[in-house]
């Protein structure tokens, strides 16, 4: 056991912690992995220097170390490992718009509703929208390459982020993009740093790029028989247009949510799409009369749309509590592969093969206009059968995504649950590739082991 | 010498080129570098399998390798270095679109007008528009992360590129990414070999992400009595909108343009800005409506907008030539600096006041929109002592742009001729970080050597 006295020393005394009660609480991300280990200590730094200190401290004893934001992660990128440092990012908060240059400079730490609401006080909209966005950091946006509802129109964390500072492996820290909006100076180390799930250094200041306001939007749900006939709806409104959202829910996952919110949503729905347009004037009407027609063309029973943005917001409620209203039913396996649009269909169809086969429940919900897709895997973990069946069912959807062209990860990244699915993926090369620029950058291992590689 | 006869003897002979007529040709690129090298030999690979021969026999050998698209790099990003084998993409043709995920597949040596055309059959669009997109290839594209007009509202190439195949230091072949728009599995390498300028592999294939058809744009252009007030109307429209389009041209640039092209440009104007709006009824014409009244409320003597597509068509062919055009006045060296968008009056007097300083010429054009400006800077190469000051100069505007908090490119690279003044932007730690990558995964640095570090 290494003796943290040294790094107690060097930092102000409150911002390590050992107590076994609070360092417990620290030990699991939203993955709720049950083989998380027993930190060493948990540090909250407040400052870059921080940071420094404590790092310089882990190489120069090999403690590893786990960052962790809110400790959203349903990947579990964020869960403890014996004998690690705990960083937290919670400490380092702070954010400085700059509506002239439509940039704002953020903390690791500040969550992303308050990105949100601090570039809103200047009449500027940061898009990203995790649905976990009122309880998760922006530093850990960066590191999983967040994405979300808007995504299918406004992008990925990666296309906001003009900027990062990270403190490397050595204890370095380094200055990466800046706020000009267009840079082709050296490699594109910003955008490696995004989505790096913590495995290259970490992120202590995020810059990114705000656009003015997204437009009002009008929201079209549409209810289908099935989920083939919704999909195939996707595919028919995906084809001809680019709406600002376009959501799916299957049966279950409209039923626990039901159970949850008691809003009146058709409990004998085969599945729901919930779509926006936040086109201006007449081209917003014009998108969601084609909307509408393709969600009848394609067998909904019911289609009903609405410009009140209240309205249009319970359904994104809804869709956005779909995680923990499934969760409600019993432990979760959270999928969250991607295919090729035109896969989409299929794979919805190949998942519910999945599920009955295994005899488990799998709740799909889907940011289905960009084709990615969270099937949820219920079950009580009491029944080890079960729980062996869900497993299972896991593995197979990931195997079923990447057999028809797609990802295992469309969002959450790969984090310690599946990584073992990984190369199978993106192939031995691949796998050697990354880990060449990890023992580059990090030859110790000292960041975040067991994740991904 | 290497001898080259085991590579001729493992490609088809007609691929290794070695007549000095031939090879001569393929010495420069569009920066003019006289200092460029002789190389030992050509290869015009056809597949990536011949690449991969290349790429051995290089690495056996210990041969530089300089990857070659179309060689319109304005930076010396494919000049050629001597004993080097210079790789053309050129033969390596072909595209598959699929407007079912709306991507295409396409081969490196394809253009990026070619890529346009194949899209447009399919009722599609891929936006990056570098001015030489009538010449310039998409693997160089992808190679150098090139911009373009439309990158003020589109994004650049990073945006588009959902996939690679590149071939390593060690002529393995890997695919990254692919069709699907959201992966996040793995570390972002996809975007890390986007941009990084031949450094890291040879890109074999590229597949880029579609949108719909741009909607049909309005123009307007603004003649301003001095640079500072054009550029200050840049600020008035940006900061309420985010145009298709927002290009500047100073009076020296003008001037050259008008005497290439005699379309009636004002001669007497201190500068031209060149906007579009492509948001579609009202909102477009409130979009036109919103940049006229800025460019008025900044001096300009005269404001003109059209919805005419060709009259639009022809602005924006003005201010494409305007290199070639300021290059019939006399050699050229090219700037790209880009600053945070308010810096922007500060920097182009700020450039103005490096001509006056050292009596040459610098005609200014700019993706104003973006802060991405493009001084360039007119000298006599027979007269040694303007060359010198030119040179002094170009020194001169990347150090403002670097002081301004900017960047040296904003979207041509870094190349031979800007890694001078790459520390200065990102500092001594990110060079050694950026070094540590290229070692990594080019241990025997023969990809494109002298470029960026």
């Amino acid at each position: 056991m290494v003796d943290v006295s040294t790094l107690r020393a060097a930092l102000p005394e409150a911002m390590v912690v050992t107590d076994p009660d609070i360092l417990a609480a620290y030990r699991f991300d939203r993955a709720d992995d049950p083989s998380a280990g027993t930190p060493l200590a948990l540090v909250r730094p407040e400052s870059t220097a921080d940071v420094q200190t404590a790092v310089r401290w882990c190489a120069e004893h090999r403690v590893p170390i786990i960052t962790r934001g809110a400790g959203t992660s349903l990947s579990g990128g964020a869960t403890a490992v014996d004998g690690a440092l705990m960083i937290t990012t919670e400490k380092m908060r702070g954010i400085t718009v700059d509506p002239t240059t439509r940039t704002a400079v953020c903390a690791p730490g500040m969550l992303n509703a308050e990105v949100k609401a601090a570039a809103a006080e200047h009449g500027l909209w940061y898009p990203p929208d995790p649905s976990s966005f009122e309880i998760c950091t922006i530093g850990g946006n960066a590191a999983t390459n967040a994405g979300g509802l808007c995504c299918v129109k406004y992008g990925v964390t990666v296309d906001y982020v003009l900027g990062l500072q990270v403190v490397l492996a050595d204890g370095r820290a380094v200055r990466l993009g800046g706020k000009q909006l267009k840079d082709s100076a050296g490699l594109s180390l910003t955008r490696l740093f995004v989505g790096s799930e913590g495995l290259l250094g970490i992120i202590t200041e995020v810059t990114v790029r705000l656009l003015p306001p997204q437009p009002a939007a009008c929201t079209v749900v549409g209810v289908f028989p099935t989920v083939r006939a919704a999909s195939q709806a996707v595919l028919a409104v995906t084809a001809q247009t680019r709406p600002a959202m376009l959501e799916f829910m299957d049966h279950t996952s409209i039923n626990a949510v039901e159970d949850m919110l008691h809003m009146g949503l058709d409990r004998d729905a085969g599945a729901m799409l919930i779509a926006q347009s936040d086109a201006p004037g007449p081209a917003g009407l014009a998108e969601v009369a084609l909307i509408e027609q393709a969600f009848r063309a394609h067998q909904a029973d019911e289609v009903f749309a609405t410009d009140d943005p209240e309205e249009g917001e319970a359904f994104t409620v809804a869709r956005r509590v779909a995680i923990p209203a499934v969760e409600r039913r019993g432990s979760l396996l959270l999928e969250d592969v991607g295919v090729p649009l035109p896969a989409l269909p299929d794979l919805v169809d190949g998942v519910a093969a999945i599920a009955a086969d295994n005899d488990v429940t799998i709740a799909v919900i889907a940011h289905a206009g960009d084709g990615n897709t969270h099937p949820l895997i219920v079950f009580d973990p009491a029944d080890r059968e079960e729980a062996r069946r869900a497993q299972v069912a896991f593995d197979q959807v990931m195997g079923l995504a990447v057999e028809m062209g797609g990802t295992i990860t469309g969002e959450h990244g790969v984090g310690r649950l599946k990584k073992g699915w990984l190369p199978a993926q993106v192939g031995d090369d691949v796998m050697e590739l990354t880990a060449t620029i990890k023992r580059a950058l990090d030859p110790h291992g000292v960041f975040n082991p067991g994740v991904m590689l």
